[in-house]
């Protein structure tokens, strides 16, 4: 299978900390490479990291805090003086554009490739983001500013052939899409050869999710059942609740919470309060409820 | 004596490395800490170092490259979380408040400490701060925009006491600023005691000089004449001499120039383009002409 991979660059709040840096991931799907948000130091993050900054042509940006986009103007410039020519996508909140656009103008001028701005409007649930292979869908979180996560899909993947079938029938090679596809195939003597004992199961179709930064929203359940990965916020452990209510923020159980109540697969908890010195009561707090959860860190890959 | 120490933050050039940051560095001056330039990922280093985010109260940018100004505005909003109340003062050329004001106006909204920019003319050499035990002087620059280095310098200082002596002559208190001040001493008896039995000479006033990004510049030699400490940009080796002065830096050797030529006694290099993966390449050719050199690194202090 291709890989489908959430590469960690920061996952701290919004002081940064020596443990943790502003916010960002990249999430790979084969040669493709998407990132989310993109707080200050985001380039050097991704110079420790192996990703190529070329590869990297589409960035989603969650909602308007200076720890999730300060890295951008940065990113964009280095972008420049590496010589990108490929446009670069980013999705966002309209106002990202007006406040980002004057930067550009002054500190980018005769930038060697063209920056698409794709307004998004995180009050919504869309898909923001499709290709032959993949959907990007938003996800309304709530956080004292508008603000949406993202959800990643693999669409339904095509069946494996099996090779010693196409020779034993004799299949000829321009049928062999259709056969992908779910076609049966007949015979020169009209036999009917059923699909199934020509083809294997297709791959299943991963998934995963981005929630930062919000207050829990049970209302997304929907939308995150059984996906394969979920990364949510749990900037507070549980003695912090009322702190994270009212700074519009999750707890690592009410992160745990969701994780269970989608039924996903796996739970990864991140953007930690500098307030931490050891992220493991997070940690604690949310396998109490959900096992098989882990910490982000920066330089961690999860595999899907 | 007070400490008098300059601490790198980040000495690398427009592109981040793994080894080098973008421009800062802190000058400390006894309780005093002044900021030059401010890259991308400032903070970040801030906090790995053992300098307090509060004593920093003067900023001085250079000049209006990303590399030595994408970190204000994080560090701007750091300070507001910190819950600093104390003013900040930008020193830097009008365009920075134009950039950055509608930045605080989005991202830092109720930020609880007062912003002061003052205007600096990078193409004047000129005192622009002053307080009772130092100044700061501009320096001009030849870079592609206008920029301009800054010159540290300590105030002449006052003669030390002769404790025993002001216990023998039993010299009134009141008298002791004007002793120290070189004023003679009146007996009693109307016996006149010259001030050098009285006191000891002062400690030498020390200065620093930080000229980054130019052209060597040797019409600032009178003002770099003997200062103790030099850091000199030297983005490139003799090799890429041509590249030098097209893109208006130094080579190393020519930093060494200019610190033979001013006489200073120490001299640092900084700003390594990133094509070098090992700087030694740049300090050994400043050193074949100027010995009393050292590479600047991340997290260096070097004390005068």
């Amino acid at each position: 299978m291709e890989k489908f991979e959430v590469h960690i660059l920061g996952c701290g709040s919004a002081l940064p900390t020596t443990r943790h840096n502003a916010s960002s991931q990249v999430v790979r799907i084969g040669n493709k490479q998407f990132m989310i948000d993109c707080g200050e130091g985001t380039q050097l993050q991704l110079r420790k990291s192996h990703l190529h900054f070329s590869f990297i042509n589409h960035i989603f940006i969650s909602h308007l805090h200076g720890d999730h986009c300060f890295g951008l103007i940065g990113m964009i410039s280095t972008f420049g003086l590496l010589g990108r020519n490929a446009p670069l996508h980013i999705y966002a909140h309209p106002m990202l554009q007006k406040i980002i656009q004057p930067q550009m103008d002054f500190f980018c001028k005769e930038l060697p490739y063209h920056i698409e701005f794709h307004n998004i409007d995180p009050t919504q649930h869309k898909t923001i983001y499709e290709d032959k292979s993949i959907t990007v869908e938003t996800l309304p979180q709530k956080h004292r500013i508008p603000c949406c996560g993202f959800l990643f899909k693999e669409k339904p993947k095509k069946r494996h052939i099996i090779g010693e079938m196409m020779e034993y029938y004799n299949i000829p090679t321009y049928l062999r899409q259709g056969i992908k596809d779910g076609d049966d195939f007949t015979t020169t003597d009209g036999q009917i050869i059923p699909n199934d004992r020509l083809t294997r199961n297709a791959d299943p179709s991963r998934s995963y999710a981005y929630c930062s930064d919000t207050l829990p929203c049970p209302e997304n359940k929907i939308y995150l059942n059984e996906i394969n990965l979920l990364y949510h916020e749990a900037t507070f452990a549980e003695s912090e609740k009322g702190r994270a209510a009212e700074t519009y923020h999750s707890t690592a159980l009410q992160a745990a919470e969701i994780a269970l109540e989608a039924k996903v697969h796996k739970l990864i908890i991140g953007h930690f309060s500098s307030r931490y010195t050891d992220d493991n009561i997070l940690l604690d707090e949310a396998k109490e409820l959900f096992p098989n959860t882990e910490l982000a860190y920066e330089g961690a890959t999860f595999s899907i």
